[in-house]
C-alpha cells in the first residue's frame, strides 16, 4: 500500500537556505515518488533554486508569499498582522484539507499555537506534545513533551505516554514500545505527586493492556536507552534536551581545540576526520532534528532553524512513515481502548 | 591568611576506591598542608592502603567503622538502623563542631537529609540546594539546584540565586556573579509563575543591591557560559544535568566507535588519545563532578560515586577554598542584605 501525500512547507523565517529545503526535498522524492509538496516562500527565488532538481519540479505547486513570522513575532500579533504569512498560509491549507501536514523552520512558539488553534487537537487528547527522535546507546528513542506545553499534570503525562508511544511503534516498527516516565530517581517514592499519579494511571493501563510502562527513568537513561519513550512534562523537556544540546556542542569545541595543540593530535584529527562526521552527522540537530508536534487532526512539523539538507530529508522521510502508517489512527486506538480500560 | 580545616570523610557506601580517596586527599595535601581528615571506614584498609601515602599518615584520624550506608537504604531506616554506619558518624562530627565539613562518595539522597536533619539550614536559608561546577565554552558556572529540593518555588529559586551567587564569587574570584534563571525561552512572558515571580524579585533585588541578574537563560546556554551562575529548581535541574551526562557519554561512545571504522581512523585516533584524554579529564564525571550541598550550617560534598583520584582532589580543594573564604559568611550578608532590600 502507497499513499500520495502532500505536504505543506513553509520555506521563509528561518536560517535554514532555500536550496537546502530544496535539496532535502529531492532527496526524499529521489527515494520516494509519493511526495507532494506545496511550498510556501518567494516564487521568484523557489524558481531559480529548483531548476536543477528536474524531478522536484514536477512534484511541487509554489505558492508565492513575502509576508513571514519573525522569531521575534508573539501569537497575538500574528493573528492580528500576520495572515499572510508563509507559516499561516501553509497551516491553513492542512487545516482545508488541501495538505496532508505541514513542515517548518521558523518559530516554534508560532508554529504550536497557530497549528493549536487551527488543526486542532485530536478527541481524547487535551493537549499536544512535542516528540523528538533522540539518538541512544543502542539506537533512537522518542522523547517528548519538548516544549508545547509546560504544565505539569499527570492528564497531559498519560497523554504523552499514548502519543509517544504511537510514534514508536510506527517508526522503530515495534508493537509495544516501551515507556519511561522521566523522574529524579527510580524508587516508587521518587519525584512530585503528578508524575507519581501518572507513574499510577500507567501501571493501571499496562495491566491487561497495549501499554508498555517501565517506570521512572532517570535523565542520563535518555542516552542508555532504556526505553523507547521517555515521558516527560514540556518545561522539565525542553530545558533538559536544550541542556544535552548544548553539551553536545561543547564536547565537539572541547574536542576541537584537544586537537588543535599538538602535532600529532593534528595529524590524527585529519586521519579521523570521517569519523568525526559520522559522529557529527548523528548527534548534530541540523542533521538529526525534528520536533513533531502530536495529537493534532494532523501533523506539524517543526527542523532545526539552521537545518541541512539532510535534516530536510530526514523529516521529510518521518512525515511520510508516519502518514503512510496513519499515526492518528493508532492514537485514537489507544485512546478509545485508554477509556474503555478506565472505565472496567 | 591561612586556617587549617578538618575534613571528615566518610569512605564507605559507594564503588570509588579507597586507594583513589587516600590518593586525592594527598595530593591535595602536597598543594596546601592546612588539611587534616577524620577518615570514617574500616581502619584495617585505610591502615594498609595509606601506607604509601607517608605525608597523609600524619594528617588523619581513622574511626573505626563497618556499617556504611547503601545506595537503596532509605532516610527512615537510618535513623532507626545505621547510625553507626560511616556517613551517620561523619555528619555527626561537623554537627559537633569536630570537623569543619563532610565529604561523601555514597548514597545522595541520605546525604541531603541526614545533613539537613543534624547540620541544619543557616538562618535566612529555608531550603538547601545542591550546586555543581559545569565546564561551558568560556570557562566554568555554578549550576544550581541539582536535586536537593524538587518543590518549584520563587522563594526557593531567590535563596537559591544567593547560594549560587556565594559560591561563584568564591571560586571565580569574581565581585557579582551573574546569574541566568533556567527557562524555556528568554522573553518575559516565558515559563510558569513561580518562574516569573522569581524573576521580578532577583529584578527587584539587583537594583541598588549586590546581586547580578542578568535574567533568563536556556538550557544550552549553560554550556555557552552566558551566565556565571544558572539557577532551576531540584527537579529540572536533576533531569537536565543527568540528561547532560548521557549525552556526553553517548558522544564519547559514538566517537570511539566512530574511530574504531578504519585503518586511517584507528591511527588518528592514536595519535589524538592525548588530545581525548584531556577532554575526557574536563567533563567526565568521574574526574570533574561534586555536588556541593549548600545552606546549611556546614558544608556537605557529595563526589561521583566511582571518583577517581582527581576527582577526590578537586572536591577537597573546593571545600578549602569555600572554607578559607568563609563562604557562609558571605551567604549570611546577601541573606541580610535582602532583608533590607526587601523591607525598604
Amino acid at each position: 500500500m502507497t499513499n500520495r501525500f502532500t505536504l505543506s512547507v513553509d520555506m521563509l523565517g528561518s536560517e535554514t537556505e532555500t536550496n537546502d529545503i530544496l535539496k532535502g526535498l529531492n532527496q526524499s522524492l529521489l527515494r520516494n515518488l509519493n511526495y507532494k509538496f506545496q511550498l510556501y516562500g518567494s516564487e521568484k527565488v523557489i524558481k531559480k533554486k529548483i531548476e536543477k532538481y528536474k524531478r522536484l519540479i514536477n512534484a511541487v505547486e509554489i505558492i508565492d508569499c513575502d509576508s513571514f513570522i519573525t522569531m521575534e513575532d508573539k501569537p497575538s500579533d500574528i493573528l492580528k498582522s500576520k495572515k499572510n504569512s508563509s507559516m499561516y498560509l501553509a497551516i491553513k491549507s492542512v487545516t482545508e484539507n488541501k495538505s496532508n501536514a505541514v513542515l517548518s523552520f521558523g518559530n516554534t512558539g508560532a508554529l504550536m499555537s497557530l497549528s493549536l488553534l487551527n488543526i486542532k487537537t485530536l478527541k481524547g487528547i487535551k493537549r499536544p506534545a512535542i516528540a523528538s527522535i533522540w539518538p541512544n546507546m543502542k539506537g533512537e528513542s522518542v522523547v517528548l513533551d519538548l516544549g508545547a506545553n509546560t504544565k505539569l499534570d499527570s492528564r497531559y503525562l498519560v497523554e504523552n505516554s499514548i502519543l509517544g508511544a504511537s510514534l514508536a511503534s510506527i517508526l522503530f516498527k515495534i508493537d509495544n514500545p516501551s515507556i519511561g516516565l522521566l523522574n529524579v530517581g527510580i524508587e516508587d517514592n521518587k519525584g512530585k505527586e503528578e508524575i507519581k499519579l501518572a507513574s499510577d494511571q500507567l501501571k493501571e493501563l499496562s495491566n491487561n493492556f497495549r501499554l508498555n510502562y517501565y517506570g521512572y527513568v532517570e535523565g542520563n537513561d535518555i542516552s542508555v536507552g532504556k526505553t523507547n519513550v521517555v515521558v516527560t512534562d514540556g518545561f522539565t523537556g525542553n530545558i533538559s534536551l536544550k541542556t544535552a544540546e548544548g553539551t553536545a556542542k561543547l564536547f565537539q569545541s572541547h574536542l576541537e581545540d584537544a586537537f588543535k595543540s599538538s602535532i600529532s593530535s593534528k595529524m590524527g584529527y585529519f586521519l579521523s576526520s570521517l569519523a568525526m562526521k559520522s559522529v557529527r552527522d548523528r548527534l548534530d540537530p541540523r542533521v538529526h532534528n525534528c520536533g513533531i508536534l502530536m495529537g493534532l487532526n494532523s501533523l506539524a512539523v517543526k527542523c532545526h532553524g539552521q537545518s541541512e539538507y539532510k535534516g530536510v530529508s530526514y523529516a521529510v522521510d518521518i512525515i511520510y512513515s508516519l502518514l503512510e502508517n496513519n499515526v492518528n489512527k493508532k492514537i485514537r486506538d489507544y485512546v478509545s481502548e485508554m477509556h474503555s480500560k478506565l472505565m472496567n
